[in-house]
């Protein structure tokens, strides 16, 4: 690599600690950096030198000065260059373990910081992929990451997705784009024996969400001769799955009348129509009305949206799950399975699986706890962020 | 159920929390409980009923006043009969979970507090059992939870395992004994595509752990073609899984030449042998010497004793935690996988994943957290007590 003298240099202040950023912490915030009128007028997304307050370099970083996650790292060799071909050789680490773990090209093939590169997402579904550049330098550089993406990948279509609240935290506007391709209606996705259909263009309400899939599967081995219901479905993750795995019939719940209608292709496309069934509204009260009606299912999956995200929605939040639980508790016929998922990142397991335990006793019921999923493997983290770890999915037996 | 006006009484002290209990806290430590002379002449595994403070009726317990826990819930009604019938019926709701889950029938029956026998654990190996009597209670009624585990399941042969160090705290002595049937060598069990020799007679050191199986599981997705090593090895675990999973050689590394031995039978049975070797030694000093050797491979895996078993062992514990980690890394392949075990209750999960990551910098490692297992769905837990889940493994991809 040759040098390049030309990038701007950043300087940590005196009593910021390097040692966290040497032993592989990726970000420096705000008040760690010298702001000066310099780093100041820096152009969100620019590349720079980060040195420590003795001016030791620490790596190559990316700058933003309105996030107050002001400096990322990019690549601890002071010599690198932020290229195409530096971009597609992250790319191509992260599609080596993606290969080895799965069989068809279906996941999620860059999981930003923890594949080395920072803010960016990257979904794959068969020829097609997803980009969402979370941060001001992905957007700055979204041509070369679209051209590095497609000659690792081999893939035809790239959907640029800028939606999301992180996107505002670094100043960018929403922004969906076609960058390469098209698609002409949603994406046949074949995940654990079912298939899903993904709107790529619809943004969260519609798309798919790779970070269940291990939880999919381990649902789906208790869903045999089941009736299930699927409550905060989306596009049928849990259901879909069960009927895969055998289950007698399934019912989704959700708000989104276009979730349910591809959790309805999907069921279709695999050859479960006959036993699958939708009921759109408000999943609070579906639940309550299904109560009334006496209903029962041998298998209830919960998987509502973040109801903590932030610190500050965190107790609001929890009393959230705790309802969930609660309600969805008495659903469950004796010995039957309850699976309650947080994707809070401010809510850790230990405060989620006590507010669902809370309410499943508040339901009138009681639990063993048979296994604690996360999001799966094309979902890595760097173990120095990974206490934030934000999906947890709850499997629990109730009562006979 | 009729009444048992004959079982003795014991009752909360005024100030003991009742809640907890009313909640599903199976406990009652000895300072909790009125231990006037005739809770403390209670014979160790009597049957009584717990009252609160206030003489309201909470259920029935085993009363141990040898033991900090001086009692364990066995039935919130208190109308239950603690006869071979009710035994029974918790053995069969345990098995009806196990049979959904698991196609053939080699699994953790029960596993104590969370599948309603509270001290009592039964590992199933087809038509063969072993049941470890943890508490005083099943030390007692031993012949009619061995007649009960018959009739529901079937097993022909059933082994008493009197080892362990939870006997101890229960004031019991270390016994094996056959209860039923017997045993000519050590028992083949099928998983993960492998087959593992139990020596069922031979206790800890010789028997088989289930609860790494989805653990197994996910490192053999990782196999493929690897060179695989696997240290504190004990009969295969890892190993066999890996070459089911298409390694391209394991080699496992143990202290105990009788778990090697068994280790390589599994092999042999399964048609692994020309791809299985050992090295029999202590598991830091091989690990040095493989790396004084140049060696490396594509998949490491160290699943060592429990270091930190209890509190006063935890930071002893952690460093020894921290030291495999250190001397582990260097053996793994430029972006080879890390696979770091830990069945220590006082470790919890942040301390372990923390000293681990701190021993992969030390060995001049970085690396991607994929995957945190925990012990599999047959080793349920009460949700109360999920705190102290004790089986952790940490799946890393090491840098390239």
């Amino acid at each position: 690599m040759t040098d390049s003298p030309s990038l701007p240099t950043v300087r940590l202040r005196p009593k910021a600690e390097a040692r966290a950023i040497r032993h592989g912490f990726p970000w420096v915030y705000a008040d760690e950096l010298v702001t000066d009128r310099r780093t100041q007028g820096l152009v969100p997304g620019s590349i720079a030198r980060l040195e420590d307050a003795e001016r030791r370099p620490l790596g190559i970083v990316t700058v933003n000065p309105k996030s107050k996650i002001i400096a990322r790292m990019l690549d601890r060799d002071e010599g690198a260059v932020i290229d195409r071909a530096w971009l597609g050789a992250r790319i191509g680490r992260a599609l080596a373990l993606r290969a080895r773990l799965y069989d068809a090209p279906y996941y999620r093939l860059v999981h930003a910081e923890a594949d080395g590169l920072p803010g960016v997402i990257i979904d794959r579904f068969g020829d097609a992929a997803v980009i969402q550049p979370n941060a001001a330098w992905a957007e700055a550089m979204i041509g070369d990451l679209a051209a590095a993406l497609a000659e690792v990948t081999g893939v035809t279509t790239i959907i640029k997705n800028g939606t999301g609240r992180a996107r505002g935290l670094e100043g960018l506007a929403e922004e969906t784009a076609v960058l390469a391709g098209g698609l002409d209606g949603p994406v046949p996705v074949p995940m654990n024996g079912a298939v899903y259909m993904a709107d790529l263009m619809g943004g969260q309400k519609t798309g798919l969400f790779f970070d269940q899939r291990d939880n999919h599967a381990f649902a789906a081995r208790l869903a045999k001769g089941a009736r299930m219901l699927d409550v905060f479905s989306h596009v049928g993750g849990f259901a879909l799955a069960s009927l895969a795995g055998g289950a007698e019939s399934a019912l989704s719940v959700d708000a989104s009348a276009a979730a349910l209608e591809l959790a309805g292709a999907g069921a279709e496309a695999a050859g479960f129509g006959a036993r699958f069934a939708t009921r759109k509204g408000d999943a609070f009260a579906v639940m309550e009305a299904l109560q009334a009606e006496g209903a029962s299912f041998d298998l209830v999956v919960c998987d509502p949206p973040a109801f903590a995200p932030a610190k500050p929605a965190l107790e609001a939040g929890l009393r959230a799950y705790e309802r969930v639980a609660r309600l969805a508790a008495p659903l469950v016929a004796p010995g039957g399975y309850l699976v309650l998922c947080s994707c809070s990142h401010a809510a850790d397991l230990t405060q989620f699986r006590n507010a669902s335990a809370r309410g499943i006793g508040r339901g009138g019921r009681r639990g063993q706890l048979l296994h604690t999923g996360f999001a799966g493997p094309d979902h890595p983290q760097l173990p120095q962020l990974a206490e934030s770890g934000y999906l947890k999915a709850l499997f629990f037996r109730l009562d006979g």
